[in-house]
């Protein structure tokens, strides 16, 4: 199973902390991390599969495969810039939001639009008309992130 | 001036006629207006932006330029997909959102991340931590969000 | 009707002398030009164009639609860098290469690969195992070039 | 080390042999493979670095990780059509062309264009004004090919 970590490349130590805990219990449980490959939840999410063995996929906006954090273990590299984050989500079976900025919230949005489980841990909050949208599923811990993006 | 025009191929009366207006008014200030291509929010813009004689973009997600709506002067038929509305977000200098679901979401977060002027009208409300973010300037009549994405 | 005219951003006189005739002979068929909104064949194709009142679209690599040369009407920023290829590609329903390096070979490839119409002035010879390709028609004028590509 | 191996998913049993073979050489030398993660030399060249114990890489052009080949360990859906070329070869440090049709050429092209070693087995031969392009490095077997993408 392929999961999605995704977050900002400038993130808090709390949303660091989140997400190594993220990468850590995928790795645990078998799965492949994919992520934009970068810093901040990025680098941290990733730092923590490879703590657990897991195997780390970074989908970079650039052309240079040296861009990517030292946690990736495979570097694809799409000189697509931003557009990546559409590959980032099209290739993962679920998606954790660790925080995150406008580019997670890109993220997110074609997750939902895909149908795609979106778990959100102190991420984004959408309405329309002042309605609370409920397609992002909202976890309190990583563990109970990734249980839910693993669905178990 | 390269203006888009985004919202759901699926849309209300009210957003019909609202984007009609957006795009009628677009034409007559003499900006392109720039979609993708298809129905609802988009036929509607580009059907008003005609009617003023304006000229109309249509960036496609197939690769036949068939799937555009009748009032389309140049399809751009791209074969990418939704990864499209990264090309629609990056073509225009203001992005005006009428109404919306996931996918207008997703170029809203584009065109915020890029820093381009976003205008909704009664479009996505955006909040973290129950902050509520300002990224999207609030129109409550298409004058008022031509006037704004124009800068005028 | 939407015709691509492709070549490098570096192209001899002559292949510049041919493209803007290319060019202009589009826009006085009422043809739609696209190119890649650069500079070479695309800067000279444009030109032509305008000369005699045609629309030119350019898919442009970079975020910035200051790239465009002078004679694009409507500059499309895509930010995917070379990836773009395939957007002018696909969005014309035929192709005329003048000269050419390997960004031009990647787009008659496609064209190619999707049945489009290639016209070649002085563009790559393809060949496998010693067995020339026909798939690229030859024309020795920028004349025979655009009535081969408009199919008249 | 990152090689991609490109060829046709319509391919001779010869150039499925030799797409095997190149799999399995990358494959004992721990280099990992991307391909388009189709059929035809690209599930002869997964089966080949499988046989091996290498890891492979399918950039799919589709939304969904199931038409992926049996052979693909990590399947990266892209939506992106044939745009995909490009992630599969930017994503690379050689390329080794197995046979191959028009879309292996646009692969061949976007090598060629960005410096990266090309080597070819049996595939396109290039020509300018009737003088042959040398970027293609000709291998005449697996062997050979893999040698020279890896540089040893």
């Amino acid at each position: 199973m392929i999961v999605a970590v995704i977050g900002s490349a400038a993130c808090t130590p709390d949303e660091a902390a989140a997400a190594e805990a993220v990468g850590r219990l995928l790795g645990e449980a078998g799965a492949v991390l994919v992520c934009g490959g970068r810093g901040g939840v990025m680098v941290a999410a990733c730092r923590g599969a490879k703590s657990a063995g897991g195997l780390t996929i970074g989908i970079l906006p650039g052309m240079d495969a040296s861009e990517a954090n030292p946690w990736v273990d495979v570097p694809i590299a799409t000189g697509l810039g931003e557009a990546r984050n559409v590959i980032v989500v099209r290739s993962a079976e679920a998606v954790i939001a660790v925080g995150g900025a406008y580019g997670t919230l890109s993220e997110i949005a074609f997750a939902l639009q895909w149908g795609k489980r979106v778990v959100g841990l102190g991420t984004w909050e959408l309405a329309r008309a002042g309605v609370p949208d409920r397609g992002i599923v909202r976890a309190k811990t990583p563990e109970e992130a990734v249980a839910e993006a693993l669905g178990v």
